[in-house]
């Protein structure tokens, strides 16, 4: 079971830029109101707590298809439908092109020189593609599976169709239509769930299967630590206890950055995974929490300076790996070069945990507050906990808030404008606001032809 | 050439959350010595600017051995060592080691599982390592080649030595004795350029000739940027632009977090080297800014909420890609599927295109600064002029925020901790620290076996 450390957050350790328990027990009663909020699934997009109870059978039969068949396993997706299985491909097998097989693709761009070399590496005819969006109309996803299917409709004629595993909402959107059209395989996100509280369904799952993970694992896991972040009374309650104590340090000390730092290169997707989560679900209304992606040992050498000596603005939550399940030892060799005698008979394990174990103390000792999850060891089980206990906490936060967790109000003129500019039936009015702002951009540019000059009114302030 | 565009960070197009070309024309004082301080070379660590220059035919030598030699290159390296490299290697040369040899590895870790599977990938009769380390005593570094040189020697007895190229001080450290002593390749970070600021010096040139890019072509696009941003004159220097902005956008706006992002995959790692750039030179003294590595359009789908609608502390840097070099058409297919048809007969890079500007207005309208950096194309001579152009702006936004760009103080007391639990000559006080701290963490956690209870003082605040 993942464990939480929150000593480096209170203020008889870290000082005053710690928390006091009193300040959190004087919350109880905003802790209730968010807790009643989930037990009474206030917003149906708690239906992500379902998934954990799902029927994988369908997902199973798919996977088993997809391993039967192919050498490749291309997905198709953005945000949600590509970071939850990117987190559990490196999490659980790293170096996966390398060493497996079906090699994985995942496409979540429309970056034209990636997908020409993800087609050239690929034979089409060993392929199968999952293109995954909940309201199967999102433009990217749409854009690269119209390609797809095109070039895999020549290679393998009809046989194509059999190839293509469409997961999306289980009666609504294009690509729910196109399913039904041509008779393709599917999988359904089921109502309610939004992308990115989608890992644990058949998102997340089928690629697990395919690469030879046990999905039942994920969910165990995830069940495991439901119950814990189920319980009402606070002090017991992992999910919750994180959650208020981030939300704390926003209100009372003005620390709105969350770095999430695992220590273990395979979980930095987890990292990012993470990241969507919490900037879409927590960053709206003006307030909010901004998550940042970072990974240890790596950062220390890149991060460490400005957390430990940057704005005072940042919590810093540690993933801590109790067993790599693997170990290297430092030989001892180079006697006479003293600097690296230190090292010699130690392994590398003991090394990774040294270094992060002294920057939790180090940011502690220059007051800056910091937590520490800590897992056993990184498999499906433990993924799948730490998966859901960042979700329910990220739900727990928007109560707190008084946002919506689940909505993303923000993007939708960044669609609504690139509509205009595709040249979408019916946004003709966003194409043409288009074209007066780069009018009125013209004004204020560096470049080798035409060098900006100070304007003519820069005197008036 | 790249180009600047900040229409988007000023008050006439951007609303009351943007700059004015006055504030800007009023802090002319502060300009003028920032510039002179780097003119005058205020601080030695500014001889990265001597790379442009340098000599490259050790470099050359090198590579040519490398590639004559080895089916792997294997990069041990942290920080500086490694994010530079990095970027070079996915900018040039993407899904690099599915496509071309030598395969390379860059193990910035001491991650045990990463190392395992990077020795059993590769076959180490076939492989060079590439030690990098300025210092000559990074434990991480030292850590992986000690297990390298081990077991390097185990396969290829003497032949093993012909197969280490270290990279470190001309005359200083750890490594340099080693070298000197066993007689091996070695290649120099010259005296006053730190990791950060490396990228252009053998650090990343050895992978970049490796890997067959003309490294003379990412020196030249950087002399030439760095003769526009040696300019005195503001408004015709894009760095100092570029450093101004940012800097009232936190002195005016408490805008303090700046987020990077490149429209394209293979930049990625760029965006990642920024950020150690800016937050290991920025970072200090409680001050600075926070850098935030994205990656568009991929992040519209996972950040932009935040950036949208979040708190009103970011701006919002883009890199926009003018010619992708390669394009894909989507087809007109699915024409029942009204959803789908207006992306038919446009192209993938039409898309992202018009995916950036989009969100370049979306967020102009929603009163988000942001600016764009334009390149005409992604080869060396245009990563060249990004990696100088932003080493210069993070120089002169440290003048302008008078620290030192070019320190890490806070790094320090991390690695005498860690000193201290490997058990280091000297450093046992900092092991007694490490083992007081634990005991006192053992109060504040939640885990299964050991419930917290709220403790017995929480009822004073």
């Amino acid at each position: 079971m993942i464990e939480l450390n929150f000593s480096n957050m209170m203020e008889d350790v870290v000082g005053v830029n710690g928390l006091s328990g009193g300040i959190i027990e004087n919350f109880r009663d905003r802790i209730e109101d968010a807790h009643k909020q989930i037990q009474d699934r206030a917003w149906p997009e708690l239906a992500f707590i379902d998934l954990l109870s799902q029927d994988t059978s369908e997902i199973k039969n798919t996977a088993r298809h997809i391993r039967e068949t192919s050498e490749n396993f291309l997905i198709l997706g953005i945000g949600g439908s590509a970071l939850g299985p990117r987190a559990i491909l490196e999490a659980m097998s790293p170096f996966h092109n390398l060493r497996k097989k079906p090699r994985v693709f995942i496409y979540d761009n429309v970056d034209p020189r990636t997908l020409k070399h993800i087609i050239s590496l690929v034979d089409l005819k060993t392929t199968s593609v999952n293109v995954i969006s909940k309201s199967g109309s999102t433009a990217e996803t749409a854009a690269s599976f119209l390609i797809l299917w095109n070039k895999m409709k020549k290679v393998l004629g009809r046989e194509a169709s059999n190839r293509f595993i469409v997961t999306t909402d289980p009666e609504k959107g294009n690509l729910r239509k196109i399913v039904n059209e041509e008779g393709l395989r599917s999988l359904i996100i089921p109502q309610g769930v939004v992308g990115r509280y989608s890992v644990l369904s058949s998102v997340g799952l089928l690629l697990a299967k395919v690469i030879g993970i046990d999905s039942d694992e994920l969910l165990r896991g995830a069940m495991d630590i439901h119950k814990k972040c189920s319980d009402s009374e606070l002090w017991q309650n992992p999910a919750y206890l994180f959650g208020v104590l981030l939300y704390l340090m926003d209100k009372e000390k003005h620390r709105t950055i969350n770095v999430m730092v695992p220590y273990a290169d395979s979980l930095k997707p987890l990292s990012e995974w993470f990241c969507q989560l919490w900037a879409e679900s927590l960053g709206k209304e003006e307030k909010g929490l901004t998550p940042y992606p970072s990974l240890g040992a790596t950062d220390q050498h890149s991060q460490l300076q400005l957390w430990t000596e940057g704005l005072q603005d940042k919590v810093i939550i540690f993933i801590r790996i109790n067993d790599y399940g693997v170990d290297i030892k430092i030989p001892d060799i180079f006697k006479g070069t003293e600097g690296f005698n230190y090292l010699s008979g130690h392994t590398l394990s003991e090394l990774i945990k040294a270094e992060e174990e002294a920057t939790e103390l180090a940011l502690a000792k220059a007051g800056r507050p910091n937590m520490t999850i800590i897992i056993p060891q990184i498999d499906a089980y433990h993924l799948g906990q730490l998966f859901h206990f960042f979700e329910i906490a990220a739900a727990f936060i928007g109560a707190l808030f008084g946002i919506n967790p689940f909505n993303q109000p923000g993007v939708e003129e960044g669609k609504n404008l690139t509509y205009g500019m595709m040249g979408k039936k019916g946004f003709g009015a966003k194409r043409k606001e288009v074209e007066e702002h780069r009018a009125k951009r013209g004004k204020w540019k560096v470049n080798k032809l035409n060098l900006s000059q100070c304007p003519h009114n820069c005197k008036t302030n």
